[in-house]
């Protein structure tokens, strides 16, 4: 059972990603909790403040230190966490391994920013791990901490409904998967691959195997140098 | 006025992300449309068939090609789309400079895949761009082009409060942000550097710069080397 606690200033933006679909199975199967809490409950006044000019002057908001520090100092009280994870374009780079390793936990708390981010001193004195999901702004961390939790929590073993579907997935082996093709064999004209169609399982997979290797070369071949 | 057209089986994920904060402004403002299609409109059966089994075998249903070419195909009808986008984990890597691309577009078309993805020959025929938003695999493609759709908009001149602020974000000049800190100067014994406090901004702005460049250096070196 892995759980995920979220800390927003927009539990609003998070309500559908987690409602429906694969998401919504894990949670129902008990595979996976997810705990989103708007971080106003600890604001610094009754307007709900948690953020403030920033020190220096210049464009944009700063989340302040006392309301996430609270929260966190409050959520700890229940549980242990196992990363204090912050998304932040300029944390290390999100990708399939690191999914693998966090499925594995059971306690996460992941930090939503938004404006121009945290004040520094709760990623220095709090945060664990600071994650970016790819090299690009966005106006906040809720969509990136939906992106980590959906590649996490389709992860943890059952699931999928069919199991070996992840493990067929781009990245597993460092491999972006082959082209894909269903019914009909003729579509305007164009056509599945022979070999596809003969079903000779042991040719489907060295063909296979062959448009992936093919594929990395042509898209990714930084992807192969770890082979 | 960017235009977006999203086609998914899974709409009802794309609720929330959209109508709150940021994507809720820039479409009250008119800066922005979102229209989200279910795929399903374009089944080939009363069943709402949109996938079926791989060719060749395996776990994992394929987006079948007549849905999705019949959607496209009537969509074309009203408008022209700039790119047929296509959200794959095989795709190029998106970034902050194809946000900044694809936010002065017109019409944009979003395919979101599922399951193992969408037939082989729709790529050929119809998509004009295939977009990773990094190395790893959600259970679709909707929060992906949700983040797509998010860090695209907040790019179009108007949607952001302060257009100064996006801008100073990570990226837009090839380095990671400074750090940033706001009331109080001293939280729990961390302080706010001096610099900071004082008000020179001529200083404050050396003092960010080389704190971004440090940060560069430090996190995201490959970065620095397209400057």
């Amino acid at each position: 059972m892995l759980h995920i606690h979220i800390l927003t200033v927009l539990p609003e933006l998070l309500e559908s990603p987690f409602a429906h679909s694969i998401m919504k199975r894990a949670q129902e199967k008990g595979l996976l909790e997810i705990h989103v809490h708007q971080l106003r409950k600890w604001a610094v006044n009754k307007y709900g403040m948690v953020d403030d000019y920033q020190y220096g002057g210049g464009a944009g908001m700063v989340m302040m230190c006392e309301p996430l520090a609270n929260a966190i100092d409050e959520l700890q009280k229940d549980q242990r966490f196992d990363e204090i994870i912050y998304m932040t374009p300029d944390g290390s780079r999100f990708d399939q391994k690191r999914a693998n390793l966090l499925s594995l936990k059971n306690n996460l708390l992941i930090i939503c920013g938004h404006y121009k981010g945290i004040d520094e001193r709760i990623r220095q004195q709090y945060v664990t791990m600071e994650i970016s999901i790819g090299d690009y702004v966005l106006s906040g961390g809720e969509l990136a901490a939906a992106v980590v939790v959906d590649a996490i929590g389709r992860l943890i073993p059952g699931v999928l409904n069919d199991e070996t579907s992840a493990l067929t997935d781009s990245f597993q082996d460092n491999l972006l998967a082959p082209p894909v093709y269903t019914r009909p064999a003729d579509f305007r004209g164009m056509t599945v691959p022979d070999i596809l169609l003969q079903g000779d399982p042991k040719k489907v997979e060295d063909w296979r195997y062959e448009q992936a290797v093919q594929r990395t070369k042509d898209r990714r071949p930084d992807l192969m140098s770890d082979l």
